[in-house]
């Protein structure tokens, strides 16, 4: 059997809560109807929104003080899969993994097997030039002072040839996507030339982009700070834009929620990226601080919602952008499986939510300036309560109406955790 | 005799400074042969640096609590013309000023002749659609909900005929370049469509830039946050780049320093702008929580070094750009005519220390990944006290070798006390 | 008649809205009753839940911008009284007014004798040395460089006066508390001696409390910046703490939501306030990037529940602090009336919601580390949509269903806006 | 000899140097002497200002997502005291080192040796609870979900424990004081009570506190977030102080210049605890963003001097605290010992400028609320370029004029990378 997941004991866990669930379905659903609103309509285009999972994120986080391991961490690639079959049998929004190379490095024909037997596929690719791979001779420099932008072009080769190996084990897979991440900058005014550091940059990127397959895009994702702390070479969405048109039409900016400067409005930088048709995809987390790498709408939910109303506004434009839509976390205090449960139906749950908007009412009250009525009526959307939706478009799709109970009722991290002996040493973490 | 200094008042004020100065810029002099650097060269470069003082700033700034005027404030342009050409007698770096219509408006052969007798000249005009003006009969209708970006068409063809009045105004008297900045947003989600709104100011500006002369440039000003406090329609570099590019090539992006978010790398934006040829000017002023509009350099003056570093190493493109230099800020609890003579010295010294960095030494060291010598030869520049060198390029333009001490001397404040009643009630402070 | 509104006005608002509420009011009932929670009492609970309104917030608030006034703005304290009392027939959860003096200065029987027959009640006094006050003969000395912290004896004294003489009339119209805000600080460092100046406030305060009744309280409020860009003397909670514990008994700390550095966490100060038994009360308001003054619960409406998981979580504690709830806003872009309602509505919204957290679970996952479920158990309340439960308790209190659909029925506005003519001249706004 | 700096290397590396330091120094000593300034007391304040550095400081540091080592790592305390060493012997401004336990754990008779033949003492103690030590026998719990507020009273024993062993480890080798940082809080709201888990924390540190030896002190260092991101149980300076105070006459408040919410006035923190006679100390670092740890005066320089500014503001307030100097630091792209070096030197810059502001004529002009003289005053200071004072104080120590340099042409890591081979392995960087 393909996944851990047998689907009686689905059927068990949801038996008991099915006529509850039919209940508050039914009465929302009357509510819904006061408004024109068929909530059955509402179920589907939410069943139908997928987000992927990354690979890495089944491991536990850390930060650069410690890591402290759960038990039952996956020890590669394919139990990694497991784990994610785990979080889409039970959810039901996961159909997809995004792997990261060369953590994930294996057979792309295993993989894609393995894939196949778990029910699931693969999304966007992600390379990693932001730490040395000492085993790997194809890696033999250090990316202490950068990768893609680093001084030295023969750095800059090994990271460019590093994507193109990625975007290489993606294409056997089925992606087609390579979202590239850098953590090149500085740590002190001065250390590197601003200007020349961003035009090294492009220069790889370039090559990259000229390496990928006709049917694959390339996301650009900027980050504020860390892991530098002066400058950073894709700081912001404009730096990202200014890349995506340098690359041309196979290059979008790919918004992660946690990447920005304090205070800012992210859900305009998705407007302005929208109109622009450079919006690429999301990495979805929550944060207060800074990249936080938190489950998605546990800091911030309203935020979260502001996001899917600009992109339910988008409307066509948004189906010819069709967005990488995927998670980025570090789960450091929680079973990552869980997290993962839980975020991706916080970000259907923002979905649903920006579904619900009275947007003919909204778009009157912009019209006229009736900042009140326009206010109330997006909030409207917002305080609904629509964890009856979710459930039952997983129900619908075979899942678990409460999934986080189900999982802990299977035993999988029980098992999982005798199966798998854990890794010595902890250091800080990577994620 | 056009402006109220004297010369013989300069002079008796140099006169006892004199020696000193000349030690000391001997003294520094030597130093910086030893590097290999003259001294003479620099002070020439320093002196030829001019930047344009705010009509706005010679009156007393205020906060939406309060604003507390000082004596002698101005009661119009042309007093106002008078405060700035005392600046410019004393401190010898702010020969234009920058003209703010409607509260500027007058007879243009007057301006013309009142500035050409102080030895004055105008910089770019600014346009106001951020206030009502209820007195004036070509602007009848509100900008409480949006000037260019209004969604009453009505409304922005008013704030496009005030944009263009303006131009008209500086054409007749020698300007050349208009900087747009709006107060447009909004203060709740959902009370304006952030995509439409922008489109209406796209469309409004392109109007505008329609209606230039030949020889003009627009510059878009991005903010933040304030006076709205959800959205702002230009809201960071991102969307003003997105603006400049869409209106072709005599639009440029204004930066001004107070105007981003918490912690942002400013000089990487200007760094940025240079690259793509869109970088116009600067409102120069200095903040440590939001758009504080304090004196430049007094919160953190290795920052505005940091963006002259930028501009110096833009080199030969910062010459095809041209940047217009103004100062933007509101003095609250200052005599604006000293906030305005210091900010313009201070201006002047972070382009000095910029200006002294041992450049050569400084790339090759971020060629090697020297993160340690090129921090430090960085801020060597930064170190040195540039004084003297300031001090002379005033001295040897006429000016005083301590402006601030030589208008205090001057009793300039306190004949303008008596000349100018203070004007009637106070309330929030519009600066 | 006292009020404007009539309750014939109401009922017939509420008329056709009853059954849907009750229904909903059945539904969301038997949903709590599944947690073994009873919907009525929770609704009681939320009935005697009040917040105090500011005087000066039906007034239209503006920024050092602009302020843009709207129609019918009330000329005086007697009239911002017509107001509230509309603010409250509708809302029911409003029957306090905070006066501020000098703005609201009146014969003290006059006063008592309006808000009586309005059915209002006065809350916490605030006294206001933010501003210069040349109209009034017992404040000749300006404020432009602090009150209560001033370097000058003499401007401390007038500032002490007047916070005794604010005393006095509230005594006379039944307040029991003082809240002192000032915006004492600098704007440059070295303007000011932290240190000195802090000992200036301290011993102005003392002053102060020394000349309270017997049954009074004062609040020290902290803010962080505005109208100080450089310190404020009380910028924030551990200064206001110092303050409290310094002045004795009857001082206590006030929070005000929008007083705060970027990324703080409010909750957790109202947490250590609680502990102390210093925690005076708040001042309600949302923001995004500064002192923004906007709605409760529009910015981010899940920090505004974690503020009143805090206060239930204090159990006891809180009745013995009985903290003073205020909302403190400017309402630059919607009607105040409306504004004022929806923000106490909000901010019932949020108690209520704090109140159906199941605090026995949440205590047990929280004891055995179980981020996940603890997590959830919370959020769970935040979820809930509680209209039915808001609705309900204005309802049985004499108030509207949909309080602001009733308030635009009542035609209040256009009458009182023919009754009021505008008052000529807007400048920055004074909130 | 005991240290790896032989006294002929420096002498060779200074002499060349010495003549143009003393001209430098007579230049500068000539325009102090014009303002009634002797250099030579400036000096030997300077000299007699110490600040030790931490011994985790001299590996190579990391972030969460990699750490890049350099060569000649040290491998242990013994080692890591031989690069303390060096960098006292060449920049003689730290004469102590603050160990980390268990790092450092080792023989303390052997650690006293060590450090005496080296010329080195001990500085204040670290305890580290934020880690999981499995191979300590001691230490068998987790400390995954808190440490000294952890929910299981075991667990807190524990850290206890530690840090009562730590101060045993300190007292064998001469330390006085133990500094407390712990990691405790939560990523989510509802993971942890916000008041029990600080009453736990103090109840933990009361523990600690009684079992300190009669002269030593324990310090609290707060921090806003990290390894925590969404609480952390002493956040800020507020709760601090209250565990400060709660703990009684031994406990102090440490600051980190990087543990601070964005924005934040640090100075001002620094003369409120002043005030409150609870200063216990700093930890050195620069930072833009967050907790980055970056080399002290290279982000804000001028934020450096101002801290030093209330510290000789201080006066004779200070002599009574005497508040423990510390370096803390995160070296992850240059020689850590090169960036020790230059962080004192930076230190006691920003201390020999504050120094040097004419203090008299400051209080006169804050008397006088004339801040545009105030804040020339204070700057004035800033301005003065002291490196000569910096490097004569050096010299006159035994140290070199130019330490970088120096340490350079030393040899000395070259030396120590033969002898030292790498550790395998890199992961998330620990700091």
């Amino acid at each position: 059997m393909p996944s851990s997941i047998d689907s009686g004991l689905i059927e068990r866990h949801n038996a008991p809560l099915r006529e509850t669930l039919d209940r508050d379905y039914a009465t929302l659903g009357e509510k819904l109807d006061r408004r024109g609103v068929s909530i059955d309509a509402v179920t589907r285009q939410v069943a139908a929104f997928a987000v992927a999972v990354p690979s890495w994120g089944v491991g536990t986080g850390g930060t650069r003080f410690a890591r402290f391991p759960g038990p039952g961490e996956p020890r590669g690639i394919f139990e990694k899969l497991d784990d994610c079959a785990v979080i889409n049998d039970l959810g039901r929004a996961t159909p997809a993994v995004s792997l990261h190379i060369p953590w994930d490095k294996a057979d792309p024909a295993d993989l894609k097997a393995k894939a196949e037997a778990l029910g699931l596929a693969f999304d966007a690719m992600n390379s990693n030039t932001f730490q040395d791979h000492p085993d790997d001779p194809r890696q033999p420099l250090s990316y202490k002072f950068g990768s893609l932008s680093h001084t030295d072009a023969a750095v800059r080769r090994q990271a460019v040839e590093h994507n193109l190996e990625t975007v290489a084990i993606g294409e056997a897979i089925g992606s087609k996507a390579l979202t590239v991440w850098i953590g090149d900058g500085s740590n002190f005014a001065g250390q590197s030339d601003l200007g020349r550091a961003f035009e090294r940059y492009l220069g790889a990127m370039k090559e990259i982009t000229r390496g990928l397959p006709a049917d694959w895009r390339i996301f650009s994702e900027h980050k504020m700070y860390e892991p530098a702390f002066y400058s950073t070479v894709v700081q912001d969405w404009g730096t990202s834009y200014l890349t995506a048109v340098e690359l041309g039409d196979k290059a979008f900016c790919l918004v992660d929620l946690g990447h920005h400067a304090p205070n800012v409005n992210i859900e305009q930088i998705v407007s302005r990226l929208v109109r622009t048709g450079k919006l690429g995809g999301f990495h979805f987390n929550d944060s207060k601080y800074g990249d936080d790498d938190l489950d998605a709408g546990t800091i911030d939910p309203f935020r979260l919602f502001l996001v899917f109303n600009e992109l339910v506004e988008a409307g066509v434009r948004l189906d010819a952008l069709n967005p990488s839509y995927m998670i980025d976390q570090s789960h450091n205090v929680t079973d990552p499986i869980e997290s993962l449960i839980r975020s991706a139906n916080e970000i259907r749950r923002a979905y649903a939510q920006a579904l619900l908007v009275d947007r003919a009412a909204l778009h009157g009250h912009q019209e006229n300036n009736d900042a009140m009525m326009a206010s109330e009526t997006l909030k409207a959307g917002f305080r609904l309560d629509v964890e009856p939706i979710l459930a039952k478009a997983r129900l619908e799709a075979g899942g678990a109406i409460d999934p986080i109970a189900a999982f802990r009722a299977s035993g999988y991290r029980a098992k999982v955790a005798g199966e798998r002996p854990a890794v010595k040493g902890s250091g800080g973490g990577i994620v």
